[in-house]
């Protein structure tokens, strides 16, 4: 039988965020890592533990059911992380086997945006759901699929990577080494590159023209919601690269639902808008007025953890 | 417990195929019905019992676990073949019930890329598989996606139509409306499209620029064969499109190969170089090398029965 609780741990390349979960998605403890503060990955470990055994000392350490685990470039398949830009361990980490070891526990791993995905599966926007799709809009773009009910992982245990399907064939280089990552245009990121694009090559005035310090998707989001045109433009723009990819992406799996997620899908219709439009005209007849595109309905500060703790049910 | 033998009939606008197949792939007997005969879908499905009744006198009719079809627009969740462009009968049509009423066997319908897809791992070369996709290139181009063992037909059921992903954009127009599917440029009829465009725009000579009567892809492969540049560098371009596209499906899915079936899949190497190369360069770090571009293996006349014949079980 299943034990009453899970812990969920979501590593970030500056913070790692641990929570104490129960069967209802209430997060009973929490706990966090400043996860670059670690040159040995044996001390990051060793400070997990010690904040485990105090969620053991909660819960009694009979009672947790398991370590589920969120990680960039994390392996469903082998527990690994492989070669995170993010974090100082460099190369494949056997990260669920080293955790495992140490704190006693079963511990499921996989990347942030499929743990994203099980937690709304399981607590958020796409509880009952069978097919649908989570898209993650940070400093890069992550997703996570799921069809017939099971997150996608593929042969490797690496799908869902929508953030480096090619939108441009030689648009603009990306991270990876490829060109024309859609995560080059939608991310936090990209849209600041646009911007920055947009501001040389115009000429037309524009709050984003006033901008102190280095351009921000903040400053863009609050530009346009102060009516500015270019600053709507850019995000209309973002929401059709946007929108365009993701109709590929129904084309394949026909979700019930695209859910949005991160920094970038706060900006709401400003983005939501054209997506939805630029997704609709792109989709086949056969798709079209099926798929909802969504906000995460996870309580921000908490889902990474809640999506992570999810894999340990 | 299942019964020993099933049914799978193939519909294809010109003809309807149907087998009495075994659980090893087997194919007993065989009939074969002009689809566009029958003005009438009662006539149509009544002819097709008098087949049905043939068999059962082979093989018991106690003896048969069900029938399995494939046909253009299936839907695996409704039974209903929804605005078949080749078929006489237009709308929503519920075939499956119909057909169960009168047949008395459990019928169960997908698309015929999907029933291929099915075919391929129970009996061809995705034995064993559990994440692989199927892309059949024929006068369009269909695909069947499978995932954790299981055929993705997604929240509407009409999952897995990469011949409609968008390649480019404001390009061909496509028969569903659309600019710049992928079947534009990829099918039997894309790379005649592309043959004719190109004569005329270019001033080389060519073998192409001999053929008698309408272009077709079966004189472009002949012309390549016999060392014809042009008709080389057209299967280049083709193979370039599919490459890039499959690089997209598979950031998505991350299949352990794709199955390429069909008439334009016959041309072999003139075809696989160059959507390896072209896949492979466009792919993600994490995913080259993963992923195999094989041909079918399913023997060609028998392959949709096949498909067909093994959802049945």
């Amino acid at each position: 039988m299943t034990k009453p609780y899970v812990i969920g741990i979501d590593i970030g390349g500056t913070n790692t965020s641990l929570g104490l979960v129960d069967r209802q998605g209430n997060i009973l403890q929490h706990a966090k890592l400043r996860t670059g503060d670690y040159e040995k990955l044996e001390d990051y470990i060793a400070a997990m533990e010690a904040e485990i055994v105090k969620f053991g000392q909660h819960a009694g350490s009979d009672n947790i059911n398991g370590i589920g685990v969120g990680a960039p470039n994390g392996n469903y398949y082998t527990g690994e992380i492989v070669d995170a830009a993010n974090l100082r361990w460099k190369g494949a980490i056997p990260m669920a086997d080293m955790m495992s070891k140490t704190l006693g526990h079963k511990v499921t791993l996989t990347n942030d945006a499929n743990a994203t995905a099980v937690g709304e599966m399981m607590y958020g926007a796409a509880k009952g759901m069978r097919d649908f799709l989570v898209v993650t809009l940070g400093t890069g773009v992550g997703s996570g699929f799921v069809a017939n009910g099971q997150v996608i992982y593929g042969y490797t245990g690496f799908a869902g990577e929508l953030g480096h399907v090619t939108v441009e064939h030689n648009g603009r280089l990306c991270g990876c080494g490829k060109r024309g990552c859609m995560e080059r245009y939608c991310s936090a990121t990209g849209i600041v590159i646009t911007a920055n694009e947009w501001l040389e090559q115009r000429t037309e005035s524009s709050l984003l023209r006033d901008a102190k310090g280095p351009m921000t998707a903040k400053y863009i989001h609050e530009a346009a919601d102060a009516g500015d045109e270019l600053a709507i433009e850019i995000f209309e723009y973002t929401g059709m690269i946007l929108g365009q990819a993701l109709a590929n992406a129904v084309a394949i799996t026909s979700p019930q639902a695209i859910i949005l997620f991160g920094g970038l899908a706060k900006s709401g219709e400003l983005l939501f808008r054209p997506v939805r439009k630029y997704m609709e005209e792109n989709l086949l007849n056969v798709f079209r007025g099926t798929v909802a595109i969504l906000p995460s309905s996870l309580p921000e500060a908490d889902a990474a953890i809640l999506g992570a703790s999810a894999l340990a049910w």
